[in-house]
């Protein structure tokens, strides 16, 4: 059935808003927002519960444009339906410093729940926040109170559905069943080099069906069956849904619909002409909202609002029957930590055999839990080895909606994406685990991580040759260079089960960014501790564990993890040779560089030249803190498979080496 | 059907080497060759085409173990069928230096044809050897004449599906058709946190079959049945295959069957008695094997030396009768490239405009085609924009078999492990091309090319905060860091078109690791060269582009690729300042660091100190060329969406600050 004049004038606003940012900007991808306008007007005026003047409500829906490219689409969205986002930033779209950048941006813009573009992002985020929503509403939902109740919908594109993620996270979600995440398939059957007939042609709704989901296949240019797809997913609360919507991309353009030309280039002026003149289109001028298409869009504001203080009021109503479960769900939702966090922080005593630092981080998590009853998360098959089972609290889904150990399955990338959506979504503190090799299979994940600024924690271990036997494909060695050049992502490999402990805090403490934990598969000492080098100056990310007993010392010996033994056991034999130097341990360069220059030459003082690093991994980069006299003792080939023992002696990574190099 | 008694003996060899050479490494995975014993003895005993004396023949059947974590079956099936693999390598499984390491790896045993282990790569390796079965079978075959003719099975495992690789890769396989393609799907129902009903309750089948895929589902352990299902498999010749073979992991095992904890760890010897009881096991002596058993493997050494002859009788047999044609087959499998190929090359004359370092590389690709008859690859959906299309040979598939534009879809990983395959099959010049901040999704297939010594290429455009206005999600930062950290891996950024060129060159003349062309998107200048500076300088790494005055300089100047220009132009504004600067290209650190000593003096001489590197990238690394006081521009946040130039104006990547830092 056809829409009514006026939401066609609705759909065309949304179009023809998209068509001229694009063209102004001359540069963009106009096809995508005409192709899905219909789609998204119904969703968003019909059935999308959202507070366009607190785009931060917790219980509101969470919309994700997967396909980012379509950003128009959700600038018009945002714009029309009266959020914080003028028609001079729509005119701004992708201008330096402007609201709307080419691709949605997580904080740049309200309203714009995950920073996409990156395809099959959007889509793997999504699973995470219906994870979220999930888990909370079995938490704190009563009979007479719901104050988690939500959708997460997205909008998904065939390059979404080409991308390896999007299998992980189907999969994923399938299995534990998200009823209340709803995905409108924008089935347009044009990629970018052409016809999806060149390289997709899978049935999608079949694939889909194979993962457990609700599937259904709509003309997405038709409103009433949009609604009506909608709401019979709504209806299916055991199931994902996905909504295949047939579409027409570049939809009305006379001479660029259907067809590729109109994916990611402006129209060009004379297209736009004729566009505009299919679309039977009132005004000449760009930019230009009919002020009664404006009117339906914005009374998004009074719906808003009217649900947002009814919501208000059952959190109320909800905190006078139940004061602490009130208080805690405040508290969750505003990432408090609690006062006892510190206190409850493991201390291992003195132990020259000491433990993994996986093993360490094991005992941490389950001391925490208790303190940080939000912590929630696992591992991507290896729960066994990356010790991240929370114990006692039962699986996610397997077990019961609220057990708090995940089986993300071998879907490291999937995993990471859910982790990023849960932390997103709030209310939780997650984390995902696997082997540290493996962060090449999430690496998108986490560097979105460190673009939203999204306070995911990665566990990650067996960090080295020092897994040993299972060999070089699965040994890192350029893996902690190749994160430390990430911007915003904090690398932690901690060089004892104390700093293991700490390590885990200033993880929970870094609310602006990802925290990577790295940690060793092998057991490495556990270190007397005085006041004079407490665990807790991980915060600083490098600090004097043994100083030299001269001022000024002969040389300065820099470990990281399992690697912090050869620079200790090495002062030690230096000493007898009539070297005194220091141990500086350095879980962190990017803690360090976040330290006073004071700080940072206490530890490094400018006058000791003779420094030597030793760490089991790629020596690209530790030129910035050996300087040019300096020796770095590392790893830059990859590694062997043998007994691990084998294999430090192998590549010199040893004390003797260390102290060599000292000597020379 | 059971099998036969003998049959039995023979499967039960497998069994038990796997289980007493992983009782003896004390580490490995027993659960996956015991289950998987009798599909593989079937496979390699009644199907695989092979030649255990030369594991090198061209025409052999490919067999890869996806699953790599099971390695002692391949090991066990290597030895038991007559390769140069000993009962002595067997029982040092895992140890250093020897012939079985803990995953299989290419280059280090003989009849492993690729390195497995992180899950999912050698289902989509699989794909790119399938692909250039087909291709060259199109290419060389005639009626009377069948050069290349054999299939490419593999084992894949319920990690390995996990994994959103397999959804790129078979999605692929699938459109493209690929009939010799057939994997057999190790359905154990147990993965390493235990049965899969915890995570991983897809119907595969189904899914499969939405991906165009011929599915098959048999009794794993019923010898009939495998044979019935290959052969059926074989006669399905436009689709590949997937055998669901149900099997029961840790197969015999009375207290580890059908259990993980027979999936990581040896079963121990109270278990190996039991289990060698179970199977009426003839020998408690370790690593036993009935000679009766060996017989029947040990046929694969006649019938894969008679296999070989008769298609040495084949390749005779086509060369007489078309000797161009032979000679060229025998060029591409032994991968000899053109002595044509350089005087083939474009040459850019001057030009202060210049053009884009991809379109420079389209140029190239179309302008060797010819002397590279094999060069072969396509983009993954972005072929538009990597310039990579080869012109006038039409899409591989789409158009023809013969086609050699291929069209990988929006699915970077499945590309990048495809290529790999292809890389490894032999017989052609294979590449893939996406934007460069998207090798993030392909890492872990580069990272194989690395480590196998393959000699993929990879063309990555889009390559800075030069592509703009797409914003931060789409701007490289990090990744030349990372990737220059990752060993063998060769990374060269041209700094114009003749650089680019010769960069090409390179990457074809590199046959013992993968070589990434990073590429601006944006113009850049040509260069004037002389005798003292051709581009074929691109083979060093870097060289002097425009030298100082002086015998030694007063500073130097190294820029790569788009940032090349403004050292350039820093070095003009310097002379009107009194300082006399060299000029350093440095395309790639990987070929600068295989120079002599000497050579690398000469162009950066210790007495000059003064240096300054500029690169639209992390400054991370650096600090090796430039040593403690010098000054990296470059950019260590995330980028931002706004045209190109204002980016870099807002970045302070500029001429300014190139003569700014040189001043100081």
């Amino acid at each position: 059935m056809p829409a009514s004049s006026l939401d066609q004038l609705c759909v065309n606003t949304i179009r023809t808003l998209s068509i001229d940012a694009v063209q102004k900007a001359n540069s963009g991808h106009p096809g995508m927002p005409m192709g899905m306008a219909d789609v998204a007007y119904v969703l968003w005026t019909k059935f999308l519960k959202h507070n366009p003047q607190n785009p931060d409500w917790f219980n509101r829906d969470r919309f994700i444009l997967s396909a980012g490219h379509g950003s128009m689409l959700i600038y018009s969205l945002l714009h029309l339906t009266g959020y914080d986002l003028s028609l001079d930033d729509i005119k701004n779209f992708r201008q330096m410093g402007s609201k709307t950048p080419g691709h949605p941006e997580y904080g740049m813009t309200p309203g714009v729940e995950t920073t996409t573009g990156p395809l099959g992002q959007g889509f793997g985020t999504g699973i995470g926040m219906a994870m979220a929503e999930h888990f909370l509403s079995h938490k704190f939902n009563t009979d007479n109170h719901h104050l988690v109740d939500h959708y997460t919908y997205a909008i998904v594109s065939d390059g979404d559905l080409m991308e390896g993620i999007s299998h992980e996270s189907a999969s994923m979600a399938g299995r534990m069943g998200l009823g209340k995440l709803i995905y409108l398939y924008d089935s347009n059957r044009i990629s970018i080099e052409g016809s999806t007939d060149l390289t997709f042609t899978e049935d999608v709704a079949k694939r889909f069906e194979a993962y457990e989901w609700h599937v259904v296949e709509i003309d997405g240019h038709d409103h009433d069956q949009i609604s009506a797809a909608i709401k019979e997913s709504q209806s299916v609360t055991h199931k994902p849904s996905l909504i295949v919507c047939k579409t027409h991309i570049g939809y009305g353009s006379p001479n660029k619909q259907d067809s590729e030309s109109s994916h990611g280039s402006p129209l060009g002026e004379e297209e736009i002409k004729l566009t505009k003149e299919a679309y039977n289109w009132e005004s000449e001028n760009s930019f230009h909202v009919p002020q009664e298409a404006l009117s339906v869009f914005r009374k998004e504001v009074e719906k808003g609002e009217k649900a947002e203080r009814e919501w208000n009021q059952q959190v109320t109503g909800y905190t006078e029957a139940q004061p602490a479960k009130g208080q805690q769900f405040q508290n969750w939702i505003n990432r408090d930590l609690s006062d006892e966090l510190e206190a409850s922080l493991p201390v291992f005593e003195a132990d020259e055999k000491g433990m993994a630092s996986r093993a360490a981080s094991g005992k941490t998590i389950n001391a925490i839990k208790d303190t940080v009853p939000n912590l929630f998360g696992g591992s991507a098959d290896l729960g066994g080895s990356t010790k991240t089972d929370i114990n006692g609290h039962g699986s996610y889904i397997v077990d019961k909606p609220t057990g708090r150990t995940v089986h993300f399955g071998v879907r490291e990338h999937g995993m990471a994406a859910a982790v990023n959506g849960m932390a997103l979504h709030g209310g939780m503190i997650p984390f995902g685990a696997t082997f540290f090799v493996f962060t090449d299979y999430m690496r998108p994940s986490i560097r979105l991580a460190g673009l939203m600024k999204t306070p995911s924690i990665f566990v990650l271990t067996h960090d080295s040759i020092g897994l040993g036997e299972d060999g070089p494909t699965h040994q890192p060695i350029e893996h902690l260079a190749s994160l430390r050049a990430m911007p915003n992502t904090t690398v932690i490999r901690p060089g004892d089960a104390n700093e293991v402990s700490y390590a885990w805090k200033a993880a929970l403490d870094n609310t602006t960014g990802p925290t990577l934990l790295v940690l060793t598969r092998q057991s490495i000492p556990t270190y007397a501790r005085t006041n004079a080098n407490p665990a807790s100056l991980v915060h600083k990310g490098a600090y004097v564990l043994e100083d030299s007993d001269k001022e000024t010392p002969d040389a300065i010996l820099i470990g990281t993890g399992s690697e912090l033994q050869l620079a200790v056991e090495a002062r030690v034999q230096l000493k007898e040779k009539g070297m005194d130097a220091r141990v500086v341990s350095m879980p962190s360069w990017e803690l360090f560089n976040e330290q006073s220059e004071e700080y940072k030459a206490s530890v490094f003082p400018k006058e000791v030249v003779n420094r030597v690093s030793v760490e089991a991994g790629a020596t690209f980069g530790w030129e910035r803190w050996i300087g040019a006299e300096g020796t770095a003792i590392g790893i830059d080939t990859f590694g062997e498979s043998a007994p691990f023992q084998d294999l430090y002696t192998h590549f010199g990574i040893t004390v003797e080496a260390v102290v060599e190099a000292a000597l020379e």
